[in-house]
């Protein structure tokens, strides 16, 4: 209960910090359908510790303000109507004053919930779901909003050093392809600690012989793709790349923008020149699976990403890095379900399982995944369209390479 | 040169006046692209200033700030680049608190020219065509407004007694109809006093025999067309119009809502219960058309609306009321150019002119109009479909009717 | 009886003869939804007597096929269900030869009725009315064929100098402008012969002194404004107008094509040189209306088109040509109810009433139009973005010129 | 070469029995962008054999028609320009005559190429994988003219017994489950024989215990789930299947049609009672999924549908059925590259691997699909949304069942 509770605080908090820089303003726009408003986020979270915790739990529950639990309801339908997604920046009303208030009611009834009873594991384990949602939903909140502020002719910084998410530019080796022999493996959640339904079950897989990079794919590199003419030549990509291309006028990255000679990059400090070594972010499956094309390479599958991790990071070998903390790594798995895939029971198995069509799994994390949020099995997942996330490009090959 | 500047004073309060009920981010979302945030209107119309006037005629004029060029030009594409009109709502960024101190240095600077100098009169008129271009926006605060909040499934409240515009429903006699005879008859805008170009020359035109209902159609009215099968028999409709209800689903006028047996209305004061004696408004071209039609009437054109103010209101006979402060009164006439009209000069010259094609003019004023800004030869347009205005219906007829 | 058989018998065989060098495939295909299959036109044609004459008036009235109802309304909202209009393409049955059984089967079924009987003068008229009603349906299976054809990588030749309409160049003098002075004037139908009811009632109009070109806009004249860069600069473009060449991509007439040096027009011979002294056909109203600024006049109002005509072509003095055989021609008017407009009674009461919104009136006549079909006092209409008719300029310009 | 030129006659002629029954404006029309117009079906399988093998091997090659080439290539960037898409339909010239011309002017030349020499192995690939690919538009050319005729008022009827494809009606015995134990096991093509590239390369996989069904679903089950309120419950289906429900209006599979009491499909043999011992067909991928779910059950992954047929068709064990002449069966597995992968070289290396994203894999053959064409390794794939194909259900479940 100690730990879960500290983590309560902590996590809350957080959301709290990263909008400390943001205005009431900044907080209640939305940039297209599939963006919400950092308001929408900060009470979204506060919804489902409300919905799924405090009207089972607690006694002589009263919600905080009826209306919320149609507002603020993302897509369970098990559990009522919901607003309209695409009209969620049209919400100035309640004002982010009074979503403060929400979270701070919630978070004083969760405590008392959690300080006033010996609470059974299940709903321990609710509650720890409540926490992790939240964490994905701030790191949602960082990209909605960097996509916001894109659109802005005033090109405003976001990023303040102490409170939000950093990115790091670590210094770059000479790359190299680790190999992974074939055979049969496991890949899934075991043991014991948090995971979603859709990381289990632990099970067998078959991989073949084949090497994963080391390093992701740096904006250096993602450059002399887009200098080769990369974007002007459709043998390098999938069908629906190609046209995925020409609908969206797509030349470069989603936030690289060439002003004069210099290649720039809208960032969260605003527009700031192309940092070469970093890796590339913001690219599409098509983008990361074109570049991989390109190069004489091709994207791994998540099961090799998973035992790449298991022998080049966690066990004695080294190697794997910019695991966690660059950018979300497309793989060419299509997000599916498990073998013997279970949902969770009741509304929060609306969770994972119904999204399991039309998308790729990433793996990994970013520099705006809070920290202690992702691990080896986490399965993060976007259509092959989705730029606005930090997504990058770790690359694979078949056999085994030198 | 006093009465321009208490004109000034007056005018740029008031926009200020009619936002002091409202939030920062109710000024900043934006409900469709037809529509504009509360901020963006504030800032437009001092941009107005700051660009018509000032950078042509202040000393050492210095922009407030570079980038408020580009973001607050509306259409006027001889002035510049444009901020996309569909994501005005994305501009979190100047902060409404920014925007009004883009107001108040605008102001100082406007003030100091005109107390300066004796100025010319062309430079009078087009500070008095910014004053009236801000009352304009003053009434689309106020529908745009309207417009954001009927989204919201709190239905705010707007109405303010004091500040704001109030709606009033004047008691209503039996309506009758004023005969107007055949003949050559002169409209536009003659003599001396403010006038946008579209309003002239004064000129003449040849109407028919008719006469106009001396009251504004009622909801009582329009109630019974719903409720007679209206939005279902094609017969009444233009068949552009009875696409528009099929696209739109429209069974009734845009913010009537039916809640139980109740016919309630979204209005500046939230849901009510719908005021039968009130003006019917928020009615599209389409559906005053086809309400006319059903009552065996039709609509006026704009030289019978006019000539009908000059010998019942303004002449010796009285009887046609309800003309400028109920609702914009839809005609049947086609937005076009008088003849002989010529634009205004300079980038002030795409203020009309550039509009002239499928769009309705209205007549009158709305309860939303600021006192004084409207007048017999003003001639207002929207598009066949827009219904967001405070747009009514004033029937006309054929012939000479008792 | 015996003109009206005779009229019968020539309009329809028209039909016949101007399908004759298409095959069933060309008679089939639908190239966009405003656009028809020929083979649609002869049968919704023939669906006009079958409904509204033989069903009515013949004895033992038995349909053809029950079917055909159904899929060859047009748009009458009172006889019933329609086939939605942009699956007219995909009516591969019945096939174009039992569309020719068809109509063979309702001309001796319609000429028996007309044979056997004194009809009635409103059956007459009826009749008349579907005669007019084919012919108009005839230039648009022209207009219609060669929209089809412009799709076609090869390019087709639809002409065949004796059974098509023929395409004339007339010699060209200088063109000059012709005067009307101020005043009051009467225009729309009167007296005897066949109209349109949007041709009544015959009223009186006020129109100012004004003068018109006595030629159309030569392709020459407009090619100089392309090769100015009228398509380029938004002071010479109605603002709808200009946005519909930024969506159309428009940067010269529909079927203008440059072919590495030379401007080439797609005609109905085929790919052909572009013939500078033709008058320039296929442009919109919006660039009529953007021709006409740029050449310091405008369009004329249909008022002065009307009374043009009566003055310059029929009455004692002449000038004003290219009337009614080279190009339709815009005005300035939009479509609208002339004072104390009825539409026919019955279901032909949709014919022309319900679509005067939002459509501008064109005047005259073209090379496709049937020989002896338009009049003084025909009014066209189609809405301001549509460039597949044959459409022309005309200029006009205010106040009395030399 | 004997074989191989038997082959080609077999094939070839099918193409032309195939469309005995169609007018040439049935084989013109196309009803959507996904589908293609007969005719182009015809013409494009032909400019296949012309420009890979003609162009390539024929000595003194001169293309039959050089505008061919552009028109009837379908999406190999490397050959050059194509006709848009959607325009296929528009394509009244070539007739389908000359397109008939064309087959005999190729197959011809094909003939003496065959004849005249030892072809390469290289060639007979070629020319082999010509003709598969010939198959397959066989079955398109049957699933978009069932598509097409589906929007006639008429109901045509394509079905000519001795010509085309029977749709059969096999016994229906109680189905069962048969298992599959865990294990790593091998899919993928092996050994002699024609197959696409797709298919390889033959390789390992892991499968868990699980169990298949040994029939399709019927109608008559599929109508219990319709029944239930299988389109009504979002519970039963993926996200974006409930959305595609909703946009698409749908309640039941996609040519069902409810006449007052009676269930009706739309069937090549115009609309026909429902045949309730009929595999269902014209089901979606998410419609697939959620029957699958309401069921109780899931889809097969491809690599178990693989190693069912092994096991229980082609080896001891009996009892899998309706398995390459009733329906395709969705399997749950994204349509992606196997492992190690390589596209044939040069242009037709476009055929398969450029599609593997958002598309999922069938398995099987249905009763339009060619005798011969298809075999236990075969991958066949469309959008999740894609139902005018022949598209069932053959239900798995997890574990070893009874």
């Amino acid at each position: 209960m100690t730990a879960l509770m500290a983590d309560y605080r902590t996590t809350r908090a957080r959301s709290m910090e990263w909008v400390a820089a943001l205005s009431a303003e900044d907080c209640c726009a939305q940039s297209m359908p599939d963006a919400s408003p950092a308001k929408w986020h900060l009470a979204h979270t506060t919804w489902f510790f409300e919905t799924f915790v405090l009207e089972a739990h607690e006694v002589g529950f009263q919600p905080f303000h009826p209306a919320l639990k149609v507002i603020f309801n993302s897509y369970y339908n098990q559990v009522g109507d919901k607003h309209p997604r695409a009209q969620r920046g049209l919400l100035t009303r309640p004002s982010l004053g009074e979503v403060k208030e929400y979270r701070a009611n919630v978070d004083a009834r969760m405590v008392r919930l959690m300080e006033s009873t010996q609470l059974p594991d299940a709903l321990q384990d609710l509650i720890a779901l409540g926490l992790h949602h939240e964490q994905q939903h701030q790191e949602l909140l960082i990209t909605d909003i960097k996509h916001l502020f894109s659109y802005s002719p005033l090109y405003p910084s976001y990023f303040t050093p102490v409170a939000g998410p950093t990115i790091q530019t670590p210094p770059r080796p000479a790359p190299t392809w680790l190999p992974l022999d074939a055979g049969v493996a496991q890949i899934g959640h075991a043991g014991d600690g948090f995971f979603f339904d859709n990381e289990r079950p632990h099970h067998s897989v078959f991989v073949q012989a084949c090497a994963l990079r080391s390093h992701l794919v740096s904006n250096a590199e993602y450059l002399a793709f887009v200098q080769d003419g990369g974007y002007a030549n459709p043998a390098h990509w999938l069908s629906e790349g190609w046209e995925w291309c020409r609908q969206h006028a797509r030349l470069a990255p989603l936030y690289w923008k060439q002003v004069a000679d210099t290649w720039m990059e809208f960032t969260l400090q605003g527009l700031q020149p192309l940092r070469l070594q970093d890796p590339v972010i913001h690219v599409s499956y098509f983008e990361a699976d074109a570049f991989a094309r390109w190069a004489g390479a091709r994207l791994p599958t998540e099961a090799e990403w998973e035992l790449g991790v298991s022998r080049y990071a966690e066990g004695g070998a080294q190697g794997l890095v910019q695991l966690f903390d660059a950018a979300w790594q497309w793989t060419q798995s299509s997000y599916a379900a498990y073998p013997g895939f279970r949902p969770a029971t009741g509304a929060v198995g609306e969770y994972n399982g119904k999204f399991m069509v039309n998308q790729y799994v990433l793996r990994g994390g970013s520099s705006a995944t809070p920290a202690g949020h992702s691990r080896k099995t986490y399965r993060n997942f976007f259509p092959a369209g989705a730029c606005w996330q930090f997504s990058g490009i770790r690359l694979a090959r078949d056999g085994v390479c030198a």
